[in-house]
């Protein structure tokens, strides 16, 4: 603490990634990225734009990337906000939507990005409990409130909300914006922005960290209503005219457009995880039900920090999560089948 | 306007970026940016990083970078703050140390990004006006105030504060954070990173979007006291994770580590602007006196708004602010000998 700091700083509790570690021999189990590398066509979209024209300015308004993620989208431009991962599109959407007095609503176990978030601008939050079996039930969200957020599928359950009970959600709450956060929907779920132009409420989140296989270039974005991205716009332009820089633009744009590589990674991992949970089963782990591209999981007779710690011995990192409800679980994402056969290993060492 | 709106979001005035024009042929003199191309050691420290390691998340501390500019500076890494760009390092040094209920102090004429941020985070402020000469006056300073920042050398002015005149404002302000932005300093000043040990006030903040001709790539710091220093990184890692792409880290540390590149190329633009000076002299303009990549200029019979629009006609595009006291300067930025010789031709013709 400092005099010089606005008073609000000291209360901050700043997220925590995930262990970027620097041994390039491990196992790395623990960030939910993908195991494949990014569209070759986006790679070389990006070997065009490093040059001398990085000394100039970016597009502010990334419209390449912009008509790209409209196009697959079937959406207008208009409806396209960009930012620097979705982290930053979330942190606007906080700042910008959800600032109205009554308590924001999201899962008790989800993105702990979330609740940081309401402590970087004073939002007012109520932390909605999953159900027994770690689903979201949309009936527990009806009250007052000024805003409604979750990941889907969630995170780190990976459980599917189904696009059904999303539209019920919608309906029952008019008068607030409802963030859909779909980092993970590419490996299972069912995208809610065929939604948007139904309900002027629904913002959708997603980023090209995850299913893309861009996490080094910081890309994200939301879709919804022009009102909505108006909001998000004039926060952005208040704030930093530039997020995504030369390369990101042009990356992220091929990206989205080389859909033939994109089904075939992400079915890749998808074939892995239903491969690793049938694994985990035989091994006496109780898995939730996934549509992402991690697990979360726990051993009926094991100790998770224990199994994790024990893990990392073995060169291989999975994320843990001290907390209420989920500390016995470890969230693991999904690698290579060669990364899959590591886990499954070390695992069986451990358990002897 | 909406009802989804945090109420805040409709009174803001968003920041306004210089166009960045898709016609390549234009003579484009209106951002700032350096006519000469990154460092060719940066674009090859890039090269290595385009690869499938994008798939990874990049160090959220940037610490390869942060090492390269202690280093340059002779200061320690804990001293250092990076971000998307100097003003995403400056929004974060607005909301975290600049919220005090009294007024910011910044200059009458500066940076238009100053009130925008003072907009987004609801920071009371007094412009403070620039002498007849457009100096700022460390005397006008001396009144209860929640921070201090200016440019140096000023926005869009050009004009230099001397390091003992920032020494005078750091002393006369003890329980204020000063914010010296250096966005242009390379150009002809002296950094006030050698104070920040002596004053626990002082932040200072760069860009590599010009003297390191690398605005494509996002990327700012900010140097000072490790207590200020926490306070952005507190801010940070409640915002976004990881602002810095793996490429900006490699390509931004070989900027810094380039000392010859980085000389050879801000001398050229400074032989630049004392040749330009001379002939925008000769051809009757007032040129303030500039230590930046950009000169500050009128003609006392020709109104500037006007002569911005001719030269536009003529494929050169200047910036023109319509702002009071400042309503009849052009801002011209630094080009190369060729960009300066369409420049002065171009203003021939229509000086007649």
């Amino acid at each position: 603490m400092s005099k010089f700091w606005s008073p609000f700083v000291k209360d901050l509790v700043p997220y925590v990634p995930g262990e970027q570690p620097k041994l390039a021999k491990l196992v790395k189990l623990n960030t939910n990225e993908n195991p494949y590398g990014p569209s070759p066509k986006a790679l070389a979209a990006m070997q065009t734009e490093l040059n001398d024209n990085l000394r100039l300015y970016p597009d502010p308004n990334g419209e390449r990337l912009k008509q790209a993620i409209a196009d697959y989208y079937g959406v207008q431009p208009a409806q396209v906000f960009l930012g620097n991962g979705s982290d930053e599109v979330l942190a606007h959407a906080f700042h910008g939507l959800f600032q109205h007095g009554k308590p924001l609503l999201f899962p008790d176990i989800t993105y702990s990005f979330y609740p940081v978030y309401c402590g970087l601008y004073g939002i007012p939050f109520e932390a909605v409990p999953l159900d027994e079996q770690f689903q979201i039930r949309v009936a527990d969200y009806a009250k007052p409130n000024g805003g409604i957020i979750f990941p889907n599928p969630n995170a780190p359950t990976g459980c599917l909300l189904a696009l059904d009970a999303i539209e019920q959600l919608l309906k029952s709450n008019p008068d607030s914006v409802v963030v859909v956060d779909e980092a993970y929907v590419d490996f299972g779920g069912e995208t809610a922005i065929t939604l948007v132009d139904r309900y002027p409420n629904l913002l959708v989140t997603q980023t090209l960290s995850k299913s893309r296989s861009l996490a080094g270039l910081r890309v994200g974005l939301a879709v919804g209503h022009p009102d909505l991205i108006e909001a998000l716009e004039r926060i952005k332009n208040s704030f930093n005219s530039y997020p995504l820089d030369r390369m990101a633009i042009v990356g992220a744009a091929a990206a989205f457009e080389d859909k033939a590589y994109f089904q075939q990674t992400c079915q890749a991992v998808i074939d892995s995880r239903e491969q690793l949970v049938a694994e985990l089963n035989d091994l006496g782990f109780d898995v939730l039900p996934s549509a992402a591209n991690f697990v979360f999981v726990r051993h009926p007779q094991k100790d998770a920090a224990t199994l994790a710690a024990s893990l990392r011995e073995q060169g291989v990192i999975v994320r843990h999560f001290k907390q209420a409800r989920i500390a016995q679980f470890l969230r693991i994402s999904i690698g290579t089948p060669e990364q899959s056969r590591a886990l499954v290993e070390a695992l069986k060492v451990y358990l002897g």
